[in-house]
């Protein structure tokens, strides 16, 4: 059964230039505009994946390969690989009934991007030559190809998102 | 793409009977079997299903319907549901690559199962009539026209689970 293709668009960027904190923020925006919003994170390394102690967590390291723990409003499965999932993937078997998908991190995958950098930490773009870079979001006043944003600006980047990324197709 | 069916067993019995540490010894001595097992557990009500404070935790308090977080070795996938997934679908969804599943709870769900109850806690099988009731495991001596086993018979179980639901296929 093939899925209709969800909107995608990555928040890229080096770290602690609040990725995470704008996918937070941007979430009820979305959710507030009837949007559904999957997200995935990309992790370099191993991560602990559960609530310590609790069930599905002791399973999971007493071994097992996959751990689901199913109620009646919730879904939480743990799986380990042997080799990392590649976004396609992930959004095959895992995401289905969302109107985005919010990436964080994958800057090298060839799917619309958004840059977050604060010029204030000393950040620099990383990602300026990339043809599928969308936007850009900073502290300050900057000149590019594509909109630029500031840091709290939720509202209007969500609103870009919105006509760039969902209304458009 | 049809999936070649896995076996699988429910651990069923009242709560508190010591289901979910059976599991967990399981686990590690049929991995050394080389079987690969999957765990579905069966919870009633809404649960903590991230790390607090983990990204992606914070992704799903701000409204996210699915989350994942994806790394070289391991994926996690918190979803909301608008009504309970059955058996059949977290398995088509969610469970791949593993020779065996097993189940805690789902003990009205037509699934071949091992009954845990403990005499000396007062608990009493509550599967005995279900006429996929393949084994017992309990702390007494009991009389029953399915194979019975002391709780920490492990190795015992285990070899009965293998000769029982993979070895017969």
């Amino acid at each position: 059964m093939e899925k209709r293709a969800i909107p995608i668009v990555s928040i890229v960027g080096t770290s602690k230039t609040g990725k995470t904190t704008l996918i937070e923020r941007l979430i009820p925006v979305l959710k507030k505009k009837g949007i559904d919003v999957a997200v995935i994170k990309h992790h370099h390394l191993d991560f602990e994946a559960d609530v310590p102690g609790k069930d599905t967590d002791r399973f999971k390291k007493a071994g097992a390969k996959t751990t689901v723990i199913s109620s009646p409003v919730k879904v939480a499965v743990v799986s380990s690989v042997k080799k990392e999932l590649k976004p396609h993937e992930i959004i095959e078997r895992y995401i289905d009934g969302v109107g985005l998908i919010i990436m964080e991190g994958y800057k090298k995958e060839r799917i619309p991007k958004i840059e977050v950098f604060r010029h204030k930490k000393g950040t620099t773009p990383v990602c300026m030559e990339d043809d599928l870079l969308a936007g850009i979001v900073t502290d300050v006043s900057f000149d590019a190809h594509v909109p630029v944003f500031l840091m709290d600006e939720v509202d209007r980047i969500a609103d870009f998102i919105v006509s760039k990324f969902i209304r458009e197709l």
